[in-house]
């Protein structure tokens, strides 16, 4: 006897969620590499950089008889150092503001899950970090992406054109700054606008603010929560994973001045008992780590990107404009389907067997057809292989043009 | 200038979302600390067994110069040790079958939400392990319970009972073997039956069983991927808390032969990139921990469930059945309201600088009122800690009785 009234099928949020640009090609980056092709990888940002020995060795020297829970929150210990490093960022926050999760993830997840109910929706500029289309999918809610444009920086369009996208359902503005995919930073303007439409449509401001530390240009971002008169609705999601180069921590946290936000941050981080013991252990000791160390890693991502820049543009009808901080690049490629150009390069083409992996910009617009000629290209390689990799790209560029 | 279609408040789901009955009374047990008081935690899962140094020496191991991302579905060397571990336990499994997650929670997030849209229904038999209720607000899925009882160890009612509570929203039956936090093991055809309720009704069964290890009479737990016929709905959720006694490291995986369940289980892990990378490193030596080190830790505990079942017994008006798995009993108190009493506990009771914090056995229900008068007890204390707290436990009831 079946039931009529139903059959076996996943949910809708599970049909609909998409597979990440990022990651989805990956099995033809395992087949070129079984083949014997070395891929450079430009489509993830996984740095290259060193993690911090005092990091590597936090978790050397654990010294425990049993691997408990944690406190939901974090490590009280850890929590300390974190509210030492805001201050010393500029941001003034006390332990109680802060809730470690388990990567930036699990932080942006927490954050959509607590402002939005299934059917809401949330304002973000594309192109955007992919992942957030997917957290929202898994959430229920909506993205409505503010288009922003490679040829204006991705600079945020006018107050109007955001206004027109604001629906009875709309509860948050979601965004990257530094941002990626864009390497954007906003201006004091900006983060002006983005306050104004906060306060004036009762909206949250959640600012993913990861890559704090890497910009190249003599501009300061503007964290979301230095912003006055709005602290009982502004959100900042972080993450140790690009700032230390340990994205395999999964060690970040979730950051407001909002009271009733960090009880409902409590209860979902209850929910999944608390993040990982030993790597908050390990995180912790970045305490230890002099502040020439990112002085060190700034000026090295920011020969990246000038080599990267200056090699891309040798290439004839890549376009792009010189990103201000975190370390990726949007290209227009003289190409119809980046995609397809993307799978070309790892299935069918290399040179001296070694060959170019990039992120199709689709998945990071959710406005159909845009970044269909996009890739995003992640700095995260030394300049010597930076060069190289932009090499092949060119002769791959010319070798699809010619029908592959 | 207030927008007057919304105002600024939480998701009805951040409001909806309970606060951990094991976790939510911790403000009153540091209060207890803070004033010198020890408390004996029988509130939480958290094993006081030594974790194997095999695992702890993963860690201190490490042997690499960047703490890089993993894959999004597990890292490959960790999940081939996990195929040969569920070949031991009798359960065949493929590497293709099995993604790690960060820790058991998330597994029961992803399943949850790849079986459920918002508004959908999974039958969950109470007792239930309470953050499944955390998961599912998160999700917009609807708990709907089966009642089993401390009288009938928690046994799973006949088909008809279960049958009127299926609705044409019910997507799945959701449930942990060994029980937490009744201890139940559900026998050969109480399986048989969730097996034929999953056939005629086309429900996912999503088998918790993070407790496998850990049973105590001559039966052996049926694990939900042993069922034959169902192999396209059954879904098997796992951790290594409570098997290594590390609960901190976070690694738990979700196992389905669904192929395009473990499909949209990739999808889901790629959104949050990667399980933490040095702890699936360290719990991939758990492959050389020798057999052995289940049957201390089994004896260990059936000691401490036998003490504890003994002392518990010497109480007048305490009523529980005899656990056969996990690590906890469900203990009805002669109290109104076990949870006013857990915190009288913390707040007013001591015996020579001493108390107990037991777990409201209310928040394991999800039928109101039930379990108001029930507690549930870890026994993850040594059997000397356990005798002094259920000591303890008696002269508190003694003195609440008496009007605190």
């Amino acid at each position: 006897m079946i039931n009529p009234e139903q059959e076996l099928r996943l949910s809708v949020r599970a049909q609909l969620m998409p597979a990440s640009p990022i990651r989805r090609l990956v099995p033809y980056a395992e087949q070129a590499k079984a083949r014997g092709i070395k891929v450079y990888h430009l489509n993830i940002g996984q740095p290259d950089i060193e993690t911090p020995v005092q990091i590597i060795n936090g978790y050397r020297q654990i010294d425990i008889k049993v691997l408990e829970y944690g406190h939901s929150a974090g490590l009280k210990s850890y929590i300390r150092t974190l509210v030492d490093y805001y201050h010393r960022a500029g941001i003034a926050v006390e332990e109680g503001n802060i809730l470690v999760t388990t990567g930036g993830s699990e932080a942006i997840a927490f954050a959509l899950q607590a402002v939005c109910d299934p059917g809401d929706e949330v304002l973000v500029p594309e192109p955007f970090y992919t992942n957030y289309l997917g957290f929202a999918i898994m959430a229920g809610v909506k993205i409505v992406p503010i288009t922003t444009f490679r040829t204006s920086g991705f600079a945020l369009p006018g107050k109007d054109e955001i206004v027109r996208l604001i629906t009875p359902r709309t509860r948050a503005i979601l965004f990257s700054n530094p941002g990626n995919p864009t390497g954007a930073v906003y201006t004091e303007p900006e983060m002006m606008l983005l306050k104004e439409l906060a306060l004036e449509y009762n909206l949250f401001l959640i600012g993913d603010e990861v890559y704090r530390e890497f910009v190249y240009e003599e501009v300061k971002p503007v964290s979301v929560l230095s912003l006055q008169g709005v602290e009982d609705r502004t959100v900042m999601v972080d993450s140790i994973s690009k700032r230390y180069s340990a994205c395999g921590a999964r060690i970040g946290c979730v950051v407001s001045r909002n009271r009733d936000f960090m009880t409902a941050m409590l209860k979902f981080g209850q929910a999944r008992l608390c993040p990982p013991t030993i790597d908050q252990l390990a995180a912790q000791e970045a305490a230890k780590i002099p502040p020439a160390y990112f002085e060190q890693v700034r000026n090295e991502y920011r020969r990246r990107r000038d080599v990267l820049c200056a090699e891309l543009a040798k290439i004839p009808g890549v376009e792009f404009t010189t990103p201000r901080g975190a370390f990726y690049l949007i290209a227009g490629l003289p190409v119809d389907d980046a995609e397809r150009f993307a799978i070309f390069m790892l299935e069918r083409f290399h040179v001296n067997n070694e060959t170019v992996m990039v992120a199709p910009g689709n998945g990071f617009y959710a406005t159909p057809g845009l970044g269909r000629n996009e890739v995003r290209i992640a700095y995260v390689l030394e300049c010597e292989a930076l060069v190289r990799a932009v090499a092949i790209l060119k002769a791959g560029l010319a070798a699809y043009q010619q029908g592959g």
